[in-house]
């Protein structure tokens, strides 16, 4: 009998590679052999024969991609959290399985974005800065140098209120937040799931808020954490900005054009807000060095790293091979996309 | 009757300076005018027949300074935690009492230490450079691009567990660290106070190591949070990097000299380690741009801003100022030091 053919479009590393190459006998595995993203004719000329494909968030998956592959497709398998990059109806309709991986990377995630508050209230950009270009030896002690606000006794408030807004959440009970508001798709109702219990039972209150409004009037700390839907798109504009306090800072580690860049940079100019921290930002990574942005001394700019952890993106990379795997047999896998 | 006659040497602000204003009938209150340091010549010159003074961590109190105010000085009150600017022995054997500040900026230097922590891992000074100078839009996604080791899991050693280092522990736990080891001037034995009772009740271990050694060794975040003291300089050396794993990261949130500088650039450079978050080093301020701590990308080094947050340093000004009037009518004071 025929091996299956597999198409990989990453080098991977450690027990995925591992798991891959444990396979060599059953397996054709093909894949793609530099460390840049891999280019779209390769993949579109390899994939012809194949019954999976592992891929990363940088390949779209699309009518063009399955046609190359043929009729013997059963499965995808993305290394990523989001699938936007993926055509879900065209796979519904040719019966293929997506695997990906949405519940690994919480707790990075939720690391970054307690690191991103933070350098956003205690002006860490602004503070490396002033160091890095000899300024400390002019600038003495004095007692409202570089001070921020502090996140005790902080309402904070959450767009989007999904696992990784809950575990930041979790994290930032013991730095003794006061009290904290969450927006989803159905203002003023309950969260649907309470993955942490917290909603139960945090000592503080956990509150859905009546809309965005409510949310940007009352809160010390804004976190983006939600999909990026037309609904969504630039929710945080100008007009939520001017409902902002004028100590408050807001961070996304969602998606970038959940933000209105330019009104940022006008709120963050005009001094409407406190400062800001991004892990994401619309049009990246195309940003270049003279991008607006980069001129606001309270604005830290990360490069998507939200879930750049070693262990995170071993996983990643493991449960996207268990998943190819779970594709071609028939059986579970660690996590399924409902089509 | 004479007013009592108080030298403040700084200007300070809000309640702190109410306060002060508030007792402008039964007080002298003579302040230093400028936003720089107080001159000492200033100080030695407007000292004289006061009663009380406030001075700052830059202002030192010593025998020519009490004897320029006279034999009437009731109180100094320094807005500090640290009292190393002033001879305590000089204040005993005039019986003039010592107030500082050493409650009020806990949980602001352990929301700092947490954001030190989750940088020097994170490579937060690294990503924040690459985005700055244009480099985003040539490193596209890879599975490794900027990861970092990450917190869950790992086990986190203190050298110093005061009140501080206790308020970072408590900060750390809901980000799943595995085991807490902690190291003071009586190793192996248990920390004398309990401050948040984590030691009683958290549910990882929370060891008082044997040594320098073992915690060097199977720390993944070492934290330093000790006093400076002739033992604790250079404490963290080569033989201690020498003996950390490869993928820990060492936070500095207590007093420079306890790393060695120089020991420190040479285990960054040949990766003994993974990264530093530094709020203070040896010499500062005096830490110009070509210092080759700044030529480390794994580093990140912000100008001791601890305590830095706008409700710490009023709190740490008010109570200042409650001190020296404890100090004048013979009342409690919010903190005095023993001397």
């Amino acid at each position: 009998m025929a091996r299956s053919k597999v198409i990989v479009t990453r080098q991977l590393f450690d027990e995925a590679q591992r798991l891959l190459d444990a396979k060599k006998d059953e397996l054709e595995v093909v894949q793609w052999p530099s460390e840049k993203p891999c280019d779209r004719s390769w993949l579109l000329e390899h994939a012809k024969g194949a019954t999976g494909i592992l891929v990363m968030l940088s390949d779209k998956v699309d009518e063009e991609l399955l046609d190359a592959a043929g009729s013997q497709l059963k499965v995808i398998a993305s290394f990523s959290v989001g699938t936007d990059h993926v055509d879900r109806g065209a796979l519904k309709s040719r019966n293929i399985r997506l695997g990906y991986t949405p519940t690994c990377l919480t707790d990075a995630v939720a690391d970054l974005t307690i690191m991103l508050i933070l350098m956003a209230q205690r002006r860490g950009g602004e503070s490396i800065s002033m160091v890095r270009n000899g300024e400390w030896p002019q600038k003495p002690w004095h007692p409202l140098l570089m001070t921020g606000p502090q996140i005790r006794g902080s309402t904070v408030g959450f767009l989007g209120f999904g696992r990784i807004a809950q575990a930041t959440l979790k994290r930032l009970l013991p730095f003794g937040i006061k009290k904290a508001l969450y927006l989803t798709s159905t203002p003023g109702k309950p969260v649907k799931e309470d993955h942490f219990g917290l909603v139960q039972e945090a000592a503080i209150p956990i509150e859905s808020a009546t809309g965005a409004d409510q949310l940007a009037k009352e809160s010390d700390v804004v976190i983006v954490g939600c999909a990026l839907t037309p609904s969504t798109k630039h929710l945080v504009s100008t007009d939520f900005f001017n409902k902002m306090k004028k100590l408050a800072v807001v961070v996304n580690i969602a998606r970038g054009p959940v933000i209105d860049t330019d009104a940022l940079v006008r709120a963050l100019d005009e001094e409407q807000i406190f400062g800001a921290g991004l892990d994401v930002i619309e049009n990246e990574p195309n940003i270049q060095a003279d991008h607006p942005i980069l001129k606001q001394p309270r604005c830290v700019l990360v490069p998507h790293i939200g879930s750049a952890t070693i262990e995170t993106r071993e996983q990643m990379a493991t449960e996207s091979v268990k998943n190819v795997f779970a594709g071609l047999t028939g059986a579970a896998m660690v996590n399924e996309a409902e089509l």
